[in-house]
């Protein structure tokens, strides 16, 4: 069972809590913004998103920090999923 | 009787909640935004949406991973629907 | 006297509660956005409403399913109408 | 004196409370929108407002159904005017 | 010493609070929006404001009312004036 | 060391208290928008801002009325600067 | 482990406090808006972003002004760094 995301929408799985201890990420984020590690699990095809055309620059497997405002948690066959739009990762990580 | 919606709206069914068990699905929401897995009943015909083409994605059948915050929930015939804008549906669940 | 709707606004009217009761319709709303079933009475003639080209996609006798919020109550010659942009129209009722 | 709108603006001015009584019009509103029936006193040139064409669709003589919220009342040689932009003027009534 | 406004902004001064009463002009305003008559002193170029070309349609010397909401108040060798955008103005009083 | 302001932005200096008070210019502002008198020290290139293209109309030396609401302050080598959008210049004083 | 931002954002690093103390520095903020200076350490591609095309105007080594109040932070591999998007940045020291 999958979950392919629409738009400009990339699926994400946040890392484990002990691989965020080896590399030694720590985040803070500001009130009503809360930072977040996560691997990209899926992603959308892009194209017309409100008028706009968007163009995917992330793809399956890259680390990547987003910010978890706009975001919203699935549960899916007992693995916890987010989904974002794009524009809410603010970079990957390399 | 059927509903026929306008525009980018699309007309959604709660899967049955024996399903949702099968399924294994458990949905987390934020305080706003309260996502939902349902099955689309209607699709409307897109086409120029607040002044943007709008192309629909999702079709008759699809079960779809959504954001309730918007949506609009109507009782016809005895049956519960859930009427949305087709940008407030984050994934399709395959 | 009649009420002849500019841009994309559209003139409806509330079904009788009898009628409501034979169709079987019940409505729920969310707390900012009461949907309710009416009849459109007069149709705006669209055009660029805003700067954005309207298509009207309603027609006199439609049943529709509206989102209130925005609409307006005024009463004519002891009858009761509402009027909405046509934005504001959710599904048409077949 | 006469006021000459700007842009988009129509200048209305509200009917007697008499002349309400015989067209039998009774306008309820939302708490933020009053509307209210006037006739149209002058008309503003149109053109590009806010950087959108607008096309004047009243005329001066109309009787209109206007929304009140972002109305502003003025009164001339002890004539009370509302200044109201076109897009405020929900249906004419003939 | 004088004041050039840019853009599509306009320098206004208040009218005698005299000369008010001789026009028998009384203007009263919504909670957030102040009317007021005033005297066009000094008009912006127009041009590109905001990414939207705007042609400047008053002059100086032009009595206008105008909505005081977004207005600055400023004080130039002794005497006040109001700087407004050319859009806060409602209507020329001819 | 210098500022270079990106985009349309600009950095002023308030000029002396002495000066203000040989000038007789007295500042009153709105709660939310304190304007004050400045002389523009240096001026971004311009060019596209969000998505519009701006011209600068501010020239170094330029003595200048700007809404303070939107600036920030900053102090470099122990001068006071601030740093707006042009589009908070209201008017140059000549 | 390097952090590579997408679209017009800009992974800045705060200058040491004895830093600031050699340049003579000072900042002081609005209540929302917390200007700062830091170092450019990544610089995004630019391109589209939100339907608009954007071009970098600072690099690597740049020192910059910028508007925390949008801004995330991340710590990396015991090094803080702050991700903002370039409109955010408001003048770079020379």
């Amino acid at each position: 069972m999958n979950l392919r995301p629409l738009g400009d929408r990339v699926v994400l799985k946040h890392l484990e809590a002990e691989e965020k201890t080896q590399s030694g990420i720590i985040l803070t984020g500001a009130a009503k913004e809360k930072p977040q590690e996560a691997e990209v699990i899926a992603v959308g095809p892009g194209g017309i998103v409100d008028g706009e055309k968007v163009e995917m620059q992330v793809k399956v497997g890259d680390k990547v920090i987003y910010s978890k405002y706009a975001g919203t948690d699935v549960t899916l066959d007992k693995e916890e999923y987010i989904i974002v739009k794009q524009s809410d990762i603010l970079a990957i990580v390399e």
